[in-house]
C-alpha cells in the first residue's frame, strides 16, 4: 500500500514536514523523505534503534560494489558488470533496552510518536512517548544530523527520559556491516549473491566510548572506515563501554534513572572511503575528522548547520502564497536538491541522490539536466563540483566511445564512477543525447556563473569531446542536411530513430558552442588538437542539422516518421495499465504514438529559440495528446512549457504534480528514494515557467506570469555573482538585487537597470488560449477544480 | 583452426563424402558432415570409441531441456526461460579392448582410417587399421545407419579383424546418459549448471544381450527410453553379458581371435520418448521397435534404406556436370535437407537439423522460407508435417500474441515445442515477418502438391490467424496507407524500422491468400469466426500496404529511410574484422548501411512480381554492394537473384558458396551442425535460379539460363503427383515427365503441354549487364577465375 492510499503520513507546515504519529505502512516513503545527506554521506530516516524498517540504508557517494550484467543473448561492446550502491556500515543504530525489554515501537503501548524535518535546522527530530509490555513508560528524543560543514560528519543527540518509575536503561549504539537486507522482489540470485555480503573486515578497533571499523568492498576493492565516538550525561552511576568485531562496533551505556531524569547521548559519527589509500591513511582520516566534530561539540555542529542553510535559503527560498501544501513541497524539494550535491565534491549525483537504492544508485542524464540548472543557479560550487566529475570520467567515455567506433567520447548512460552501468542499449547506449546535455550543463552554468575560467579549464575538454562524438556520429546524407540516425531520445517509449528533434538541436547546440568557447580559448583548445579545420566541421554540422518537421500537422515530429504511427489505443488502455511499460512489449510501445515523458516539449524548454510561438503551441498541443506521463522527468518540463503557451492552471497543476511527487508518493516508488530530478524541476517551474527565466552569455531575462489562483510567488536567484529576487503576484512584478553589484535584466523583452532600489512593473495580460487535451485518464490531477 | 585451413578433410566423389585419413583437427566438421538423421534421431558422425571427439551429439527431435533466460534489465513479455536441445542417451559407443589396451586413435599406430557417407546407402561406414601400443594389429570396420523406414531405429554393424597374432577382444557396447560435454565457451554458468546432467534416471534394466535405460529431463519433465540389443558373431568361446546401472547399459562381449578371424557384432538401436505416456507405455514401446528391427535384420535395414533412398534420388537427384565438387556438394545438400524433414513427422525441423548443437536446436524462419521449398517438391509428406507441426503450435502462438497485445498468432521468433525463446526482442519478437514466411511455406507448398485439402484442413488456421496478426499489427496512414512499423525484417544488420519492404510485401501475399482460401473455403472459415468484412479488411489492407520506394535513387530502401542512412566504411574495415556483429555495437550496424543477409533481395526471389525488371536489376545492383554476407541465409539468394538478372557468373560464385558452406566450413561453425537453410537454398538456387522455377496455382513455369562454365545441369521436381526433370545444356533444355499424368508447363512464357516424350526447347541467349560489385573485400570467391 502507498502511502497516497493509506493517508497523508506528513502534515502542512511551511518550513518542515512533520510526521505526527508513526505510519507503519509508509516506511519505506517516510525513510526516503526523511533521509540526511550531504552529497558526501546518505542516511535514510531509519529509526534509530533499527527496526521496524522497509530499506535500511546507509550511503556513501559512488561506494560501489560490481554485480554482473547477464544476458539472454548477449553482444559486442555490452558491459559485463554493473555498479551499485551499496548500505555501509550503518552508524545511525542506538538500540535501547528498558529495564528488561527491548525498546520496539511493535510491542508496547506507543502514545505518541513525532518525527520533525527540519529544512532550517538541517536536522531531523524525532520524540516518542512508549510504555514497555511491562508498563514502563519512558520518552526518547532524538536529533540527527548529516553535516553540511563538516563532510565526513553526521551525529546524533538521544535522550531517553524515565517517566514515571525508576528504569535501568541498557544504550547500545553501533556500527554495523554487512546489515541483513530484505530480499528484492524478481531479483536475480546471482546478483543477490553478489550483494549479500559486499564487505570484508580489515580492521575492527574499539576505544573507551568508541570504535572504528574498517573494510574493503569484495568485488570493487574500495576501502571504507566508519568511525564513532560518544558523549555520555546521565547520572553519576552510569557506565559506558565498547568493543568491536569484524562488522561490529558497539559502546553500551548503561544507567539507572530516576522518574524525570534524563540519559543523554551524544553520538559522532566519521565516514572515509578510497580506492588508493592505505589502510592507516582511511582509518586516520575517520578519527581526524572524529575529533574534529568533538571539538566542534554538538551544539556547534547544529549552528554551523543552521548558518549554512540560513545562508542558502536567502537565495533558494521559493514562496508560494495560496498553497500551504505546494509551499511545503517546493522548499522539501529544493533542500532535497541541495542535499544530494552540496558536499559531493567531484562524484557523481545519482539519480536518487544518497536518499535511497533505486536505480543501483546510478546517475543518469537527469543530473545535467533537471539538478544542475538549480545548482548552478541555487549552489554554484556544487553544480561545477558535478561537471568536475564529469571531466575526471573522460578517460572512460573516451574508451567507451572508441568501444563504439565513434570519435571523442560517449558518456554512460547509468553510472557510479564512470563505466556504463546499462544492461539494454536500445534505452542506454542508444541514448547519446546524455553527451550535449553535459555540453548544454556546462553553457547554463557558465551563463548562471560568468566564469570563464571554469568553462576554459573545466568545460572546454567536456565541449571538445562531446562535439567530437556527435561529428562522428552523424553523416551528410547526399541532399547535404546532417543526420543523426539510430538514436533514442529522451522519450523512452521510443527508440532507435533518425533524427530525433531533441537530440539533433541539443547536439546541434553543443557542436557550435564547442566550436565558440575553441575559438575564444585557442590556446587550451589547441592542447586538445582543435584546429581551425575542425571546429569548421563542428559548424558545418550545425548549421545543416536536419530538424524534420511534419507540413500536414504542422507539428514537430518527435523523430523522423514519428506521426506517420499509429495512435496508442489510449481509450481501452485501462487506469491499471499504466505505467505502460510493465504491461505491454517495448515492441508495441515503440512503434506507437504514446509518449513516456516530455522529449520534444523538453527540446522546447531547452531551445526555445528554435521554435516559432506557432508551432510551439501547435508542438505542445499534439505532445500533450499522446504524452502518459509514466516518468517522473515529465510534469514539472510540461509546467514549463505550459506556462509559456498560456495554459497557465494546467502548468499550476503540473507544477503540483512535480512538487508532491514524493510527498505524495505518486509514482508509488518514494521507498526506493526521491526523485532528485522532479524536486528539482520543481524549482524550474517556478523560475524557468512561472519566472520565464533564461540565461544566456548576453545577459538574464525574465517573462513572468502567474496562474490565476496563486496570488504570490517569490523566489530568488544567483546569477554572477548576485543574488537576485523576483516576486510576482496577479498585477506586478518586483525585481531585487539583494546582495551584489548592480546589474541588467529583461523583461518581457524590456532592459530594465537593477541596483539597491527594487524594480517594479506590470504583469501583462495573458491571452486566452485554446484548451489542450492529455490521454484518456492521463491528466494531471486538478489543483483547483473548476 | 577450421578444416578450411587446415586443408580439405574429404575427397570429391559423386555420390558419397570420403575422408580417407583421419584429421583430428576437424573432428567437430567431420562430426557434422557425417551425421545420420532421420529427422527423428540424429547422430553425429563421433568415433564409435567415443573419443576424441569435438562434440559428442545424439538428439531426439523436439526432446529439450529448459534453461533460465537472464537479463541485465527485463522487460514485459520477455520469456524467462528457453529450450535448449540435449545430448540424450548415447547409443553410439562401442568400446573396445584390445588384449590389455583401450582402442583409441590417439596412441598406438594408426596405419589406415577412412570414413565414407554413402549418399546413395544412407550409412556411414569406417575402416581402420590399427596397432596397439603394444603392436598387436587389428582391422576395425562399422558400418552406422539411422533408419528412413523405421522411424525408431538405429543400427551399427561392428567387426574387428585380429590381423596378424592371437587377439583377445573385449567389446563395450554401451548406452551412455548424461554424457560429459565439453565446456562451451563463455558459458554462462547458471546455464551450464541448469544443463549439466539433464537426465534423471527413471529406470534401468539388463537382458542377455542388450539393456533400456528410461530417464526424465530434469526441468522439463519428458520421458526418454533408449534400448539396445546386439547379434554377436564370432568364435565359439566368445562370451557375451549385459548389466545395467542408472546412467549404463553395457553388453560386454569377450573374444579371443586367431589372426584372420572376425568378431562381428550388429547392435539395434532404439529410442522414444513422450511429454504424456507412462513409463512402462515409453519402456515397451522401445522393446516392440527393437523386436521390429531385429526381426527385419541388418541386411533387411540396409536394403530398406537404400530403396528408400533409390525412389528419393529419382527426382531428388542434381547433376552438375564440368564441376565435380559442386556436383558431390548438392548432392550432399540434398541429403542432409531430407535427413533433416524425412521422419521429423508433425515435429519441428530445426536450423541444424539433428547434426548438433548449434543454436540450442532451435527452428527459425528457416525452415519455412529455404527448407520447405525443396521438401515441397522432393519430399512433400515431410514439408506437409513441417507445417502440421507449426499449426500444432498454434495455441502457444495465440497465446503469445495475446501477450503482445495482437490478434491472430504470433509464431515463436526461435524455438523447439513452440514457447518464443528469443531473448533478444529487436532480432526476435520484432522479426514478424516469421509469420507470412509461414503463410507463404503454405502456398508453395498447395501449389506444389495441388493438395487443396491440406490447405483446407491444415494452412486455412495457418493463414487465418497469421492474417489476423498483421491486420491487428499495421495500421492505415492519414494517407490511407497501411503500414507496418517497428519491425525487423531478414536483414539482422537492420532492426525496429517502418515498412520493411520484404515484411510488407509478405503481410501482403499473407493477407490476401487468407482472404482467397477463406472465400474458397466459407465454411471452414466460418467456424474460425472468419467473415466477410474480416475477409475485406484483409484485402483491404493488402490492396493499400505501403510499398517504400527512394524515386531519387531509383530503388527500393530496404525500410523507410534506409537509403539516407550512412553507408558502412567498407573501405575501412579490415577482413578479421568480420563478421561484423562479434566487433561492432549493434546500435552501430543498424544505423548504417550494411546488410548482413539477403532482405530486400530476398523480396524479389519469393516475389519477383512485385518488381519490375529494371527495378530488380537497380536494387540487385545497390544491395550487392552493402551486402557483406555474415549470415549463410544469404549467398543463395544471391544467386537465384543474380540469375534472374543476368548475373550468370556471379550467380554461380554465390551457387558454389552456398553449396560448400559445411564442406569447406566457411563460416568456421560447422562443428556445431549443418547449415540447413544454406543446403536447401543450394537446390533453389539451382531449381529457382538457374531453371528459373516458378509455381503457384496457375501452374508451374521455367526460364532456364546456365553460367557459361556449367556444360549441364539437371534436376527434377514433384510437381502434383507427377516427376519431372529438367536438363539445361548451353543450347537447349529438356523437359521429361519421369512419372505421372500429362501435364502442362510454361518455357520462358511459352505454353508446353508435356507427356510421355520429351520436350525441348532453345535456351534463349542471356543478355550482357552491367557488373555488380560487393562490398571490398566481401565478394563470393570466384569458381571461375578470369
Amino acid at each position: 500500500m502507498t502511502a497516497a492510499e493509506a493517508g497523508r503520513p506528513f502534515t502542512v507546515e511551511p518550513w518542515c514536514v512533520r510526521e505526527p504519529a508513526l505510519h507503519l505502512e509508509a516506511m519505506g516513503q517516510t525513510e526516503s523523505v526523511f533521509a540526511l545527506s550531504n552529497g558526501h554521506i546518505g542516511m535514510r530516516g531509519n529509526l534509530d534503534e533499527g527496526e521496524p524498517h522497509a530499506i535500511p540504508g546507509t550511503y556513501l557517494n559512488s561506494l560501489y560494489e560490481r554485480r554482473p550484467l547477464p544476458y539472454a543473448e548477449g553482444g559486442y561492446g555490452y558491459p559485463e558488470s554493473g555498479q551499485t550502491i551499496i548500505n555501509v556500515t550503518n552508524g545511525k543504530l542506538i538500540r535501547l533496552l528498558v529495564d528488561d525489554e527491548p525498546f520496539d515501537l511493535r510491542y508496547g503501548n506507543l502514545t505518541r510518536h513525532e518525527r520533525v524535518l527540519d529544512l532550517q535546522a538541517g536536522t531531523l527530530t524525532r520524540e516518542v512517548e512508549w510504555a514497555s509490555p511491562a508498563d514502563k513508560t519512558i520518552r526518547v528524543r532524538s536529533t540527527r544530523l548529516v553535516s553540511l560543514t563538516q563532510r565526513a560528519i553526521a551525529a546524533i543527540c538521544y535522550e531517553v527520559e524515565a517517566v514515571d518509575a525508576p528504569t535501568t536503561l541498557v544504550v547500545q549504539s553501533e556500527l554495523v556491516a554487512n546489515e541483513q537486507l530484505p530480499q528484492r522482489a524478481n531479483g536475480d540470485p546471482r546478483v543477490e549473491a553478489a550483494l549479500a555480503e559486499p564487505l570484508v573486515s580489515e580492521q575492527h578497533r574499539s576505544e573507551s566510548a568508541g570504535a572504528t571499523l574498517v573494510h574493503q568492498t569484495r568485488q570493487s576493492g574500495l576501502r571504507l572506515a566508519a568511525a564513532m565516538d560518544h558523549e555520555v550525561y546521565g547520572p553519576e552511576s552510569t557506565q559506558t563501554s565498547s568493543e568491536a568485531t569484524e562488522d561490529i562496533g558497539r559502546t553500551t551505556v548503561i544507567a539507572r534513572l530516576k522518574p524525570g531524569e534524563t540519559l543523554r547521548i551524544v553520538k559522532y559519527l566519521s565516514y572515509g572511503w578510497s580506492s588508493r589509500r592505505s589502510l592507516p591513511a582511511v582509518h586516520d582520516q575517520v578519527r581526524a575528522a572524529l575529533a574534529a566534530a568533538r571539538f566542534t561539540g554538538w551544539d556547534g555542529l547544529l549552528a554551523e548547520q543552521r548558518a549554512y542553510l540560513d545562508d542558502f535559503w536567502i537565495t533558494a527560498d521559493v514562496e508560494i502564497d495560496g498553497d500551504a501544501e505546494l509551499q511545503q513541497a517546493v522548499r522539501l524539494a529544493v533542500f532535497h536538491v541541495l542535499q544530494a550535491g552540496a558536499r559531493a565534491e567531484r562524484r557523481a549525483i545519482g539519480a536518487k541522490g544518497l536518499t535511497g537504492d533505486g536505480y543501483d544508485g546510478h546517475t543518469f542524464w537527469d543530473t545535467e539536466t533537471f539538478a544542475l540548472p538549480v545548482l548552478s543557479h541555487l549552489a554554484p560550487d556544487a553544480a561545477a563540483d558535478a561537471l568536475r566529475w564529469r571531466r575526471s570520467i573522460l578517460p572512460q567515455a573516451m574508451e567507451r566511445a572508441e568501444q563504439l567506433g565513434l570519435a571523442g567520447a560517449a558518456f554512460p548512460w547509468r553510472t557510479i564512477r564512470g563505466h556504463e552501468c546499462s544492461g539494454y542499449w536500445p534505452a542506454g547506449t542508444a541514448a547519446f543525447h546524455i553527451n550535449a546535455d553535459i555540453a548544454d550543463a556546462v553553457r547554463r552554468h557558465v551563463a548562471a556563473t560568468g566564469d570563464l575560467e571554469f568553462e576554459r579549464e573545466v568545460g572546454l575538454e567536456l565541449l571538445v569531446q562531446t562535439a567530437r562524438l556527435w561529428r562522428s556520429l552523424g553523416h551528410h546524407d547526399s541532399a547535404g542536411e546532417f543526420r543523426i540516425d539510430g538514436v533514442t531520445g529522451p522519450d523512452e517509449y521510443t527508440a532507435i530513430v533518425d533524427n530525433n528533434v531533441y537530440t539533433n538541436l541539443m547536439a546541434q547546440l553543443n557542436l557550435r558552442y564547442a566550436a565558440d568557447v575553441a575559438a575564444r580559448n585557442p590556446r587550451a583548445a589547441s592542447r586538445l588538437g582543435v584546429n581551425a579545420e575542425e571546429m569548421a566541421s563542428w559548424r558545418d554540422a550545425a548549421a545543416s542539422m536536419r530538424i524534420p518537421f511534419d507540413e500536414v500537422l504542422g507539428v514537430h515530429p518527435q523523430s523522423e516518421g514519428f506521426t506517420d504511427h499509429q495512435m496508442w489505443d489510449f481509450e481501452n488502455t485501462p487506469e491499471k495499465k499504466y505505467p505502460l511499460l510493465l504491461n505491454y512489449p517495448y515492441f508495441d510501445l515503440y512503434r506507437k504514438q504514446v509518449i513516456k515523458q516530455a522529449d520534444l516539449v523538453l527540446a522546447m524548454q531547452l531551445q526555445p529559440d528554435a521554435f516559432t510561438r506557432e508551432q510551439m503551441s501547435r508542438n505542445f498541443a499534439y505532445y500533450e495528446a499522446i504524452t502518459v506521463r509514466d516518468s517522473s522527468l515529465s510534469a514539472a518540463t510540461q509546467a514549463v512549457v505550459a506556462a509559456w503557451t498560456g495554459h497557465l492552471d494546467l502548468a499550476y497543476d503540473y507544477f503540483a504534480e512535480a512538487a508532491l511527487v514524493d510527498l505524495g508518493d505518486l509514482a508509488g516508488n518514494t521507498d526506493h528514494g526521491m526523485h532528485i530530478a522532479s524536486m528539482a524541476g520543481t524549482w524550474n517551474a517556478v523560475a524557468s515557467g512561472f519566472g520565464g527565466m533564461r540565461t544566456d552569455r548576453d545577459g538574464i531575462s525574465f517573462a513572468p506570469r502567474l496562474p490565476s489562483p496563486l496570488p504570490r510567488i517569490s523566489f530568488g536567484v544567483l546569477w554572477q555573482g548576485r543574488s537576485l529576487r523576483v516576486t510576482m503576484t496577479a498585477d506586478e512584478v518586483e525585481y531585487r538585487l539583494v546582495s551584489g553589484p548592480p546589474m541588467r535584466l529583461r523583461h518581457h523583452g524590456e532592459a530594465l537597470a537593477l541596483a539597491d532600489a527594487p524594480v517594479v512593473r506590470d504583469m501583462p495580460p495573458v491571452p486566452a488560449v485554446e484548451p489542450v487535451e492529455q490521454p484518456h485518464g492521463r491528466g494531471p490531477r486538478r489543483r483547483h477544480p473548476g
